[in-house]
């Protein structure tokens, strides 16, 4: 029910893409190829990726206009698909494929990088309690694309925004005068619907938000045996998140500790791309 | 000499980034924080890293008005920075320093990131002829600060758009009649400001590109025997660009081949983040 | 701890503001004004009420760059200002008052008729544990305004947007396969930072919401005597939120049955305005 | 003759409304629905209104693309409709509607209130030469689609813009030296195809105005004498509106004293919502 | 009392005139300048000519942020400057200077190509009744600027837009049943505040228009003597505004023939570039 | 193969040009047009023009939706039509290509006065080996149009942009220390992509220029009988191309001297409207 919502915020971040790389036109294809000339091209995967990004790319040559080639999706977002498929097929003008072929490349190429790193931890935590989130360590412009790539990877989101939930860190902390006065504060103005999250540091910052009344615990670099002493001692009296040195390695040692939700800052901001390619031809 | 260039797009993509992570305001800050309490906040560098993006957070305080935080900056783009290092101190409101926390730092990590990825590159073909150029596989929205952060970081920019040079590869080949047909036809249309550049497989390829007058020639998977074999060939008939399979292991192979250019495509489509952190206190 | 945070949404409204009431120019004050004459000016109360969007013209002038009139505040946002005060003083050409008076007027008396609306809604629960809220029946473009304006007169807010909380409707619950499917599938699926809030009818429905573990109950067109007795079947296993048929005159008859949270769409719906207006002089 | 005008700043407006709205999508229709599943929706009036919106409906939804929700509308722009009275049908994706919901309806909500609001003005004059006009007291972002709802109503429009009409206040008479140099430096400078309006707060302003040669008077809180002596002593020499202090109540007396326009603000400054809602079923 | 506004419209040309005239960057400048050299520019009249587009340029670089070069005025916009003559002079980043100077330029060009065209047409009829306007033939994103260099010049605007003015043409006479039936419908529909013009083709058109009661007529194609005589016909009922076939040689000829008011296309559709540039060295 | 691409900032531009003339509507055709009339409109040449702008009238009426009028070309950008020639014959609502009209025709008369004129100078020089080409003295936020037009005239683009050429100008030579050091450093720093071209102002800078080994070399006013010794001095070592005091009537004197490239400003910053009207009927 991974569900992909084309928001005005997209199109302003497509036109940007558009803009530039395409500039004012492409000289090269301009010098060399018939303007009516069509074509067809294959959008293939170079490795074993969970391809990612078909409604954007949708969305892109949408904005194009009526004269927009046309494509056709062989597979899915959120399919696992091996080195060598197929997962698209576009068809149009020759120059227009030529032209919007390094867009359409570098969304899907970013977009499946997150989704298929994002699968690598879903899956090395697999039968656990534990769900893969992401941060807001995401690339500026690129919120929502990344948040979504992490959904169709398999994890869930942590908050969108800073409107969106409620975050209680040791800065907050600080000047609210301790954690029972900040999670009371947090109570009284913020939307009935967030629930209060504070992050701690160590086992009397947990003690202290429980007694706080936190909903969630951000355990912050507590190490797989923290964790699972901060799971015996909260009791299912919070949902408990652990953060901070996190990688596929340990992740599954994370999960196996007991904790309710694994936050991942380098789902996106240190994901590589995974490698597609279009493959072009007469029609 | 690596000047920055706030541009109109950049304004749109700095918009778009505080829009996506802040909302309609920050919850938890606007129900812990005193909202005219002062602060001073470090940003510092936790990794060893080629600092980058100090103009492009200038901006963005700059757009929020006149009550932003202030910032000073003790280390510029370019500068090698040792981890631990304070690069900049913010000063302001308590509350926007912790409601831009986050943008700010996804901005100075990614561009740190490509900066130092870059340098690393630079230095391993140092003593060498050839230069380090990106290619167009930036992030879409990002290709200004992806291709400035390849600049700071020792690089040289490839064109920044389809409109900045031109390069005939074996779709335009296919179409055109030919590699003799083709540079005709780009030296006929195209900008008498451009080169013309052709993608070769091999060396008949690149027999035929010389021939046909080209001015550079891009040697895509040569490998570095076959490059130091092309540089040969060449004897200086053209600019001679390596492409593909580029990595910093083999990079320095390829620079001794005696190429003049080696675009690296990972320098910014896969570049992990750097590592910096923002702390923050009280004025 | 009510604070204003201005957006690129909200310079995009101001945008269409000035854009649509200035045009391409006050052509009655350039055939009438000379263009270096300065003026003064004082925006009064007309009626009792709480000043709302003082932030939001003083983001209005700074749009209009180096040669706007300056504003000097005798009111601050959330002030309940007596009908005759001064609440703010202009100074700068008087042909620029002239041409942003009614831009900042309509903006202010929008602002502070939610404000003053607000206000006597939270002042007629004074002593009870409910706190007013707002809901997403906003002005199209003003949500953030809106929703500020509603803090500013003792509200809280619901959840911003569509991505900031969980809100279950029948229509959810019909598609989902009941109430205890749909309240596993949000705990599952959404950011674990939210809360799950299940709309019901009746008290059928408060008990199956119950069941499933909803944390918020919307009870729906409950009546003040069926809130009483929710209340009281609650037992505070639940949040409760009421809503529907909610008035000023009754809504101390909600409050007083104990319910948490009073949701009211009036407040912004069918905000009337509140009455100001300037007066200007040669300087 | 009432046509709707999409224009670039409309869907400026709708993309804002849009944005704010689902921010980065709807995480209770994600977490519930099947995305595939269909389902209709009957947009109803809960009450007796004025409809008034469809057209922007329609543009909201075509720029959400090719897979938006297809409406039928059942009514038009203009039609008085009963209470219970389906408006609309609209057929899609049951999620697009679950998500759209809300936009859709606060659209109608207003543009139906001001709608019916003005029709209540109208008919309150028929038969007598007055019309209703609205004011520059518009809501800000939303000049176009007040003033349309206003046509809608039946009334007719004061100027759109500061550059769509003269009108000579006391601001402009006190710089100018006086109603003759105004009325004539308006005559010399503003464009010949605008008549010259001042605004008169007693009979010696309307005699000097007369005098000074306006096309048209404001009578400003003359109230219905004060008017009718005005209409006798101007005696056809220039079009007169009544402005200042109308009511539904006190409308008619105005128009019976044989003014010729009557300019409300509160049509658009304090219009409440109309009251219309949507049923969902799956298709 | 040609005043000028800024409005959000110009800022979006300016933003679109430095995309596409910087890009990325200015690759000479970057390579060859010092980043922290100063510089000092003189902007020189090349021509005799009206200068106009100083505010353009101020607000040109208020866009570029606090590093932007300073500008002084050596002249306003409407005066009449001699070949030679330094109009302005900027001082900041040589840098800057460089990558600003076509875009300054550009605009000033035009801007004071079409004021200075305007003024040869308005002292052409100097002395006589007539006033020159403009018409709606303005280039696309340019009517703001277009119709404030005619202002700057010495003439006067006709209406701004199709929503600021009445101007009933052949084709609506067509559709409407004929001019009385149109007038009628414009004097009932359109806002109180505009005049309402028909355009003729001869002086039954004109004789029909003023039975009609129209408050301007257009004479379409008239020539000087079909002027004179359609003045004399209409003896004061109506103002006068000729169009069509009008030039610089035989626009006095229309003048003295008694009409109000001259529209010339020509002022902006094929206005020249007047003759500007930037002289620069180092600070 | 000259080629158009709708980019996102012509979008813009269409939106400011539409905005700009329709404002908030037609007053006179609501007035006046019945809303479902149909009507039929050809476009008509009124000289002997070449035309251009087709596709960006296509992409204008795209912007406006489902419900714009349609148009059917009968000839296409680049055609040479005679005067009195039919070149579109647009079909939908009458009111609306009443309202679209001016938008439409300002367009394609820019647009084919810039491409009629460019053609004249091609034509001046047909079988010469010289080019016409464009400066970047195009009208602000009229760049793409502007460039596109010329190449449908018969001219090539010099470079796009700043980003996309190298020029070194006497002011870029004085503050790097000469022209060896200029292209030099403009070899290390600049996109390898990218030709070096220096203008020069003499024999001696020529010389310098070449022995720089400069890629281009501008000839700023030379006269003809300059470039022809520049021409027989270069011998081929470089691209020569001549700029500055260029007409109609000495073009092909330059051209005839030998040199490679003309460029000529005039192309578009002084580039008089063609003459194309619309004529409408009732369908």
């Amino acid at each position: 029910m991974t569900s992909f919502t084309p928001t005005p915020a997209l199109d302003a971040l497509l036109d940007l893409a558009l803009t530039e790389d395409v500039g004012t036109g492409d000289v090269t294809t301009d010098a060399t190829v018939p303007p009516d000339l069509q074509g067809v091209a294959h959008i293939e995967a170079r490795q074993r990726l969970v391809l990612c990004g078909a409604p954007v790319v949708d969305r892109l040559l949408a904005r194009r206009g009526a004269g927009a080639p046309a494509v056709e999706w062989l597979a899915r977002d959120g399919d696992l698909v091996e080195k060598g498929s197929v997962v698209a097929r576009l068809q149009g003008r020759f120059a227009d494929i030529l032209t919007l072929e390094r867009t359409v490349l570098n969304l899907l190429q970013r977009m499946s990088g997150v989704a298929t790193g994002t699968r690598a931890y879903v899956d090395a935590v697999a039968g656990t309690r534990a769900r893969i989130v992401d941060t807001r360590k995401t690339l500026p412009g690129w919120r929502l694309l990344d948040k979504y790539a992490v959904r169709v990877g398999g994890g869930t989101n942590h908050r969108a925004a800073l409107d969106g939930g409620v975050l209680i860190k040791d800065n907050h902390l600080a000047v609210a005068g301790g954690v029972t006065a900040a999670v009371a504060a947090a109570r009284r103005h913020a939307p009935h619907v967030l629930r209060i999250e504070v992050e701690v540091e160590d086992e009397a910052g947990l003690d202290a938000a429980l007694a706080a009344g936190a909903d969630v615990v951000m355990l912050d670099n507590f190490g797989p045996d923290g964790v699972r002493r901060a799971v015996e001692r909260t009791a299912g009296r919070a949902v408990l998140e652990a953060s901070g040195g996190i990688t596929l390695a340990n992740v599954r040692a994370f999960a196996e500790a007991g904790v309710d939700v694994i936050s991942v800052g380098a789902l996106t901001h240190s994901a590589p791309a995974a490698d597609l390619a279009i493959e072009i031809a007469r029609a």
